[in-house]
């Protein structure tokens, strides 16, 4: 198995670690940065060094489209083509199929749709999707699974993780370049407890080098992401890393890393700063908004990024209003780098076992409406 | 004076110096990057710097219409705005006025114009101009000029060369800030010898920091530009810092070195980056173009910008073609570290005496279609 997980300290149940890939060794708990397309959008390689980043996350569904992962695979794999060279994650390309295509039918075999580019018709299946993964080459991937919406019924629900454990068992299969690459089960059943239960049994009997929890937070309340991942995590092996996927907000980081979360990843802190949104400890700031026209202050006081380092809101003010590229890349740099060292100080006060102090001051902090 | 220019070596007529503002020493000749609303498209401070950038120009229309002069005043001028710190230059909205805006009507008062954003009537003269500027509290900033088209006929021409010289002592007069800040004067007169004479004596008679040739690159064939800036350099001072303004193609400017010129700038480097189009010592490449598809290859060979020594010709491709942000900001990388290079060389080539043969070479090289 090419990846090597280990915890050095607890907090409750929150754990830092040291995950070692082929690429590089990533310190945890971690956030991944979304680079969609193998780019983040506005910064480079060099830039979210800076920023602390250890690891990138690239999606397969856009990938195999464009580019094509043939073509990947020529420049030596994702991480290689992007100018990063170091670990990166592929999601199995389902989450986007379900959410971005038009899908014309899903059947035991696999999932057919349609591209959101081009119309062209497309058919996914579990080793499919392993095949595109390997030819991207991240040094972890993800089984293919189904996520129904995220309103779906038990009936469904219930029926939608026998499918995903068949997947699950075929994406292992599948699985041919275990030296380099490490395949992540995915955990699933919605809102619904037993079936969380059932799902993560047939995963986590697959042994995979990893486990992931998918879909959570695609709609639900708050406190039903904490219930799902607290519920959830419990039934996952101690000594694998876990992975909450597409989650999110802060908030939800710190507690799900009060839960033995280990990994995360989402496109809110590049996504937030192309709307011209600022994440800060003391809630989001809005950086189009008039108020900030005379300020001379940087994005949040004793942030040590870039943009913070180099200009004031009232300059970032100016760069949205006029639509200038440069406001985007500032404002992703201070959020990138505000996810990551959130996740710093996590594991800072996991060292020091005082993570649920640390994690319940920076909630109540981050909820105040300013 | 606040400016002060020394010249160290010579080749033919090309020189080689340093000119010294109360930001900081740029060494000449050299190329202006073009900051048009206090932010070069897509490059941070830092990457300007990585690009050997010394100096940034801004535009003093645009920055008049958003975000206002009073507030860059407010926030201790341009360069600090932008969190530059370093030499800048603005030039004096003559150029946008007549480019961009709807001219209601020129008087030798001033020009009433309709700005190019919502349509409000303003009014521009060389006071305004002159104490815009000063607001925006570049080291050095532009007399305001009239730009006659590039086809105009020879008695408007000349009509116009004698209100430039009329409103270029009034930009005179109205500098108060000669402390920090150090006015240029600007030579008009068209591609008519007889006029740029005329425009040089009325312009270098008011004995200015700094001169300018303007009027150039308007729409004539290169071999005009070659021929306008050799005759006006020749009645330009030789101890004071020359301008040839917004020129232009790495072989105009390398041709204006030879006559003498120190001082360029030009949006070319970031406006073709934006379209795709890289700048090399053997000409433009297109990085859309399909035969970039599965190029491993750096966008030149030999180039030291953080773009070649980071990504290739394919990966840019896939990056413009999936109209990611990062296409455009590695190909500025790559097109500005190209100017700046390009003037590099130039320098080195008029310590070692060998400016003509130079830049013979690399204009043939550059003008072989590739």
């Amino acid at each position: 198995m090419s990846i090597n997980f280990e915890i050095s300290a607890t907090s409750g149940r929150a754990r830092r670690g040291k995950l070692t890939t082929p690429h590089g060794t990533i310190n945890s708990p971690f956030f991944m940065t979304v680079g969609t397309l193998a780019a983040v959008k506005g910064l480079t390689p060099q830039m979210l060094r800076d920023c602390g980043a250890e690891i990138v996350l690239a999606n397969t569904y856009h990938l195999a489209l464009r580019p094509g992962d043939e073509l990947v695979k020529q420049f030596g794999g994702v991480s290689k083509f992007m100018g990063w060279h170091g670990p990166m994650l592929t999601d199995s390309g389902g989450f986007q199929v379900y959410s971005l295509a038009d899908i014309n039918k899903i059947t035991d075999e696999g999932v057919k749709f349609r591209s959101h580019i081009d119309g062209s018709e497309l058919f996914l299946t579990p080793e499919k999707s392993v095949q595109i993964q390997q030819n991207l080459g991240a040094d972890m991937f993800m089984a293919f699974d189904e996520c129904p919406p995220g309103d779906s019924d038990y009936d469904t629900v219930a029926k939608s993780i026998e499918r995903t454990a068949r997947w699950a068992k075929r994406s292992k299969d599948a699985w041919t370049n275990r030296e380099n690459q490490s395949l992540f089960g995915i955990i699933q059943g919605g809102t619904f407890d037993e079936l969380r239960r059932r799902s993560a049994e047939s995963i986590i009997e697959l042994d995979f080098p990893g486990n992931a929890i998918g879909g959570v937070s695609v709609g639900e309340a708050p406190e039903e992401i904490d219930r799902i991942v607290e519920y959830t995590t419990k039934l996952m092996p101690q000594e694998k890393p876990r992975y909450l996927m597409g989650v999110g907000r802060p908030q939800d980081i710190l507690r799900a890393v009060g839960h033995g979360v280990d990994m995360f990843d989402c496109v809110m802190p590049t996504r937030h700063a192309r709307h011209a949104e600022a994440f800060t400890m003391d809630g989001k700031v809005k950086l189009r908004n008039l108020k900030q026209r005379e300020s001379d202050a940087p994005i949040e006081e004793g942030c040590d990024c870039y943009a913070c380092r180099t200009v004031s809101r009232g300059y970032l003010r100016h760069l949205f209003i006029a639509g200038e590229m440069l406001g985007p890349i500032y404002a992703a740099i201070h959020n990138v780098r505000f996810y990551l060292r959130l996740l710093e100080k996590a594991r800072i006060a996991i060292e020091e076992d005082r993570y649920e102090s640390f994690a319940t001051e920076a909630i109540n902090r981050m909820e105040v409406p300013n």
